[in-house]
């Protein structure tokens, strides 16, 4: 069984075009999935956007929780790539229009219901944390949570279906649980713990995914879905790629085509962090060399022996290429793990210990930084934290995705260098606190020629331009 | 079979609750027509904010068609009673997020996509019509249409299943085809054509309905929607109640309950000025008196009288007490007309003749005014509909229902007035221009205590406040 | 002695230039007049200023007198034409930066400070009529007053220099004081009454002006500036062109360089209605013909001539051209009437009577209208005036200033038409209530080539561009 | 004869109350001073205003130099203390009134055009100066100056009598000149050149001053002021107090008042620092103890001796206590130095070398840091001003006067810090590169009670709570 995350909307209709898999490891119904799917972003959407209003409303009507207008956190959301709608004012026209304030649209995956969805075991769990959903400041400074609304029960309601796991198949026709798709930055990047959940009743093996790299993927995978959905995984597979990995060695994405050993040599050492990282959470690790084209054998095999030597397995996947064949060697070294091997999986923090060593923990045991530098402004966050009692949860790391550190720049395996958290918020519904290195993009932009303009459906239902 | 609107998401959370109606007048599964549905709404709040976001970045992205972006026309739209999104600013937040303009959301019914929707015969005429929309002027005073972003297909491609009409039932199984629900005031309030010609395929007999007083909503189907989809409707039935002519004999709100025949004496002039515009379309038509249990024998009775002496049958309609057994009475009657009169319909103004000359007639024939008075702005909107040749279209009237004038105080049957025109629009891709004679609010704002705090969904899956 | 308005610094820059007079009708030092002058202007912004930053600042800290920040009354305003500002949204950018809420800037004679310094008779009347600006509603609809935010005092210190009258002279030396400028619309456009009643104690004969025709200009004057300062004008004198009657006559602005005494024989109407307005007051009246090069000795003959039929000297006045000699003949004309004639004069309405009655007043008596049409809008707020006792102040009238009427394009002596009253506000630091009849512009904008783009100063010192 | 800033209007109203020295230490007539005084703020408001208008409207009236209206660096002042104008939105309302825009205003003392006073030699110099001020970027990136709008010369129209400097005296008589006062951090922070060089022609000996501590003052008096106006500064006075000093060794501001020698001979490394700056500029320099009542007699003399050590002068004055009287010591050993030391005053760097190397040097030389960092954003903003030529300018660093470093809880005399550069923008009207190190506040709020809510003026002129 495999469990994934859906593809949200508005992205198709930008520079990424559908996300349903490419070549002979795809999804399908391919149209459906990209576009409207199930609802489930719709009911996102409208679960979000219903509390987004009743908060507008109460400040309308009286303002009797006295909510801060210039303090909301909560904002409203919608499934397109829609830059106006970054940074917006409401509320213009008059006394019969609301309290004027600065607000924002994010894309309705960045939406923390989608955190919600993928972290909650029930619909009675989800309307409780949608409950808990710190939605703003008082004008004393005291949090607001989304219940004081009344409002949790109406937001359930709309997410009846939604939280109902989609099965579609793949290509080849293995069944595929496709639920929930929360950011991999602002959220931890996972598909629903029911599917992965439905899928371990349904299947005997169940392999699911985790977005960005293993040094936020995984880490997030296992520090925060693992814990919530008290899920044990038997083996993690590393994937790989020889353009990535030669990339961490200095090689620019012009010249990735071009078969560089030296480079890879160099890069390699950023695989070898990530499995050391995964080692630390006691789960048996694999590496999968997730083949390309222009991949020379050399760069391929220097990947393998280069693993052979710490003592890990790597096998090549070419299922974009050729399917299910493409991954039997992979499949292979997983079963003999999951048969042979033993995991023993355990977080690598406590959650009840303080904001400040649970991140220092994941810096210097994932990112391997010497420390971190809090901004005056974050350690004021985190005191506010710490003072409502909303600290005692797991971390949602912010960070980019370009490199084991915070600073894009530096590749491969850097060292010596410390992670600074700029910014601290808690997604109290979804049950983590998010921790910033920089800034985060929550609503993507359209291209100069959008992939819309290419799409069509013709007189004869024939879609054109969505893949 | 039975043709009807489709209930907006957004107000179930209001004031209104649930449109599904009401007593054993229903169509079921009530929770699901009043939720998302088949997920029509999602699609055409999507196709509009795609539309809408490829504005603003056509405008980011260097502006060729040098749209100006203080005359934009064409608003987003959110399936929420929201008013805070009524009037907002966008674009904030420097170069990378576009240029900051003034804008505002409508409810997804306001949407002209869903007018089109409504009017279109398929899909590739949905796509036509979209691209046909007048979404703003550029900075030379020209029309800047849909198409010329190239955006049409992609829309067209999120329509692809909102375009098919949703089958549901009564309580009593009677087959329901309910698709498309365009506002009464800035659209023409009616179901989808494909839907009622699909109903007029698969039975014997379609009863469909259109919102508003007869004065609006009989006006628009026949001049628009019979227009646009060549139907030759046999009988038209009125549908009034004892409450409505006191009304308009002058009984406030707080007395409807109290029997009063000289008050309905008074105010059924109103109906008869409703029967007479009918008959100006050379069809039949049948007055139904939807009973409360408020209206007295003698009342129903007066009604009765009055509509023979007039030389129109009235049957009592008990639906909402007693099922289909309640409408007996007034099927008999329809189905004697059906079978024994003929109808010439005709609609009562030619579509190439002036703008004026059209509110004119609508106004004279229907409203009974003397006249209309068009203001110095409206005045300037007509010359540059004429001057772009978007004036050969038929007229969406947007009149208070409170009155045949536009005068909401004017009850019964007023004479002696003018109808103000105060702002003339074109839906160009629906194909009508909105001719307003007042403020028209296009988006609801939610009441002090919102039914969404009364709704839940149980952990056993009951839903708990919606109706 | 002359008492005349002080022009203001923003306009100069825009259309139209300099405001000291032309020809050999001028006051010196025009340069500094028509710049800084001796800084009242600026005195005013500053005074208004300070107030608009304690409002905001009030709700910044806390807001103790709940003002509702959506109904604001009191605006900034600034000595420019910025179009820009007209209507703005203040307080983005956070917690630190206070509220946000739509604001707008008005130019610096908008203010009502302005207003109240020309009604003052004294730093302390100033202070205290300062104090009693309405400057905004509460959350309960409840007035609020400037004093309420004890700033009063400190708008007195800021204004100690600019109460004082300036001194300047005509080129033929005639001491002229300039003292304050309101606007002739939503105030009551005539310079202060501190500078009339200097120049009543200094010169035997006191000569001033007020804007607009005599329909507004005479009527405030005498209602409103004459009632506060206990002034007793003992002649009105009325100013008439030949161009001006003849435009009331039908003739565009395009052919008023040819004589045309018939089109005058039409618009002399106009003259006669204002002779006949000024006869209500019980003051004697003058005609002042201003002469222009255009003007025919003809159509000069006739004006006289029809004044003498109504028993009304006029005479011919070439101030522009000739300077003081110019202006012999009306000079002698004028004192023959203050030696012989006796004046009687009073106000055409009670303050204390009700603001629809007063408004009827003036509407019936000077402007020769039927009646007066209170809109839904305007209706509502003159009831809140009376609610809050701020209805027995005299009126101001906001209205074109094209037609005796509140529509531009009715000419000469228009019959049988209603005023529209459309909005009512009070100033009541100033003492009146502004009625008005349609949109008012206070914040003029820059022209496609602004004035300021020829202005200069040169080395010498020598200033091009300005006059 | 002395030469000094004079003080703004707005801060007047706030915290602060009025800037025209203290004790018997005090320029007359107060009052004026601290209100309008001549007028120079009004007109620098003006000028600056102007300007801002006529961007808006050049971009309104078609837009000819392709403004890009999110690029505007220009932006609006007002002499008062207004939070709620930091950050603003212009524009609204629609197609008469111009294209959205954030805009903000500034304190009037702010403005490039104030800066630009203060280092202009002539009025044909401020003319010139006022076209060179870059006012945005156009939408290809390129500058855009003030010039390019035909405005300058009616800027300098308005400022031909600000240019004047104003005679005052002190409580004693001396004459002085108080002329220009441009922020400190953002600006130079020096009175006009036009003042000191007026005051030179006129005087034996002049004495001026420079804003902050002498890390800043100094620092940009000799660099920038001194560099543009040709002085030879023949003395230097540094300023310390035992306060600050303690501060500077660690004590809290609550324990000031306590002798504590042993605080002051940990925080005097930070005058010792000052010192050495000073003489890297080849000029003489004394220390002047700037005596408060709590200050001990140990204390004082704890400083002389360390002075001493490091082979400077100290002297004692108590002109706040005593008036002339109590500056004798400090004047003596002046006119000591005048007489008998030379200068031989040099600039520290050379306005040709790069902006990078300009800024290392302030930071190294003066601050004392071990060297500079500078954010991508910056580097991308240095790049644009030497791509744009616009980089041959001295610097004007913006930085916290609390530490010697760029961290204000660095006291003393910090080592092995770094300055980081933060933004880097060109006022290259007044001449200079602003490098900011950290957020700089340009717009003051009042606080909570406002220094004008005591003020008045009573019937006989007497001004209560101005001070």
């Amino acid at each position: 069984m495999i469990a994934l995350r859906e593809p949200s909307l508005g992205p198709v209709f930008g520079i990424k075009g559908g996300a349903a898999g490419g070549g002979y490891s795809q999804v399908v119904p391919m149209e459906d999935i990209n576009l409207h799917f199930t609802g489930d972003m719709h009911a996102i959407t409208s679960a979000n956007n219903l509390l987004a209003a009743a908060i507008d409303n109460h400040i309308h009507q009286g303002n009797n929780l006295r909510i801060d207008s210039r303090r909301i956190i909560f904002k409203r959301v919608i499934d397109m790539n829609d830059r106006a709608l970054r940074n917006i004012i409401v509320g213009l026209g008059g006394k019969l229009n609301g309290f004027l304030r600065e607000d924002g649209f994010m894309i309705t995956v960045a939406s923390e219901i989608m955190a919600i969805l993928c972290l909650a075991d029930s619909l009675s769990d989800l309307k409780e944390r949608m409950g808990r959903i710190l939605i703003a400041y008082d004008l004393d400074g005291n949090p607001v949570y989304a219940k004081q609304l009344d409002i949790q029960g109406a937001m359930a309601l709309l997410m009846k279906d939604a939280i109902k796991p989609n099965l579609v198949q793949t290509l080849e026709n293995t069944p595929a649980i496709i639920h929930g798709g929360p950011f991999a930055n602002i959220a931890h990047g996972c598909n629903s713990i029911i599917a992965t959940k439905m899928a371990l009743k349904l299947g005997d093996i169940v392999v699911t995914e985790a977005g960005f790299g293993a040094d936020l993927g995984a880490e997030k995978f296992l520090n925060i879905k693992c814990r919530y959905g008290n899920l044990d995984p038997n083996c993690v597979v590393i994937v790989a790629t020889v353009r990535a990995l030669k990339n961490h060695g200095g090689v620019g994405k012009e010249n990735l085509n071009i078969p560089n050993v030296d480079a890879l040599s160099k890069g390699i050492s950023n695989l070898e962090k990530q499995i050391e990282n995964i080692k630390k959470f006691n789960v048996p690790v694999v590496v999968a060399i997730n083949k390309f084209v222009t991949d020379s054998l050399e760069e391929i095999e220097f990947i393998k022996n280069y693993c052979n030597k710490l003592g890990v397995k790597a096998a090549l996947s070419e299922v974009w290429e050729k399917g299910g064949d493409g991954g039997i060697e992979l499949g292979e070294v997983v079963c003999d793990i999951l048969e042979n091997e033993e995991s023993n999986f355990k977080p690598i923090y406590d959650v009840e210990s303080s904001i400040e060593s649970k991140i220092l923990t994941i810096a210097k045991e994932i990112y391997g930084a010497k420390g971190i530098v809090i901004t005056p402004n974050a350690k004021k966050q985190i005191q506010e934290l710490e003072k409502f009692g909303l600290d005692k949860l797991p971390i949602c790391m912010a960070k980019t995705q370009y490199s084991l550190s915070d600073n894009p720049s530096l590749i491969g395996r850097p060292e010596n260098f410390d992670i600074t958290v700029k910014e601290v918020r808690v997604s109290n519904g979804a049950g983590f606190i998010v921790v910033l290195n920089g800034d985060v993009m929550t609503m993507p932009g359209l291209p100069k020629v959008p992939a819309a303009n290419k799409m069509d459906i013709l007189d004869n239902g024939e879609i054109i331009g969505l893949f």
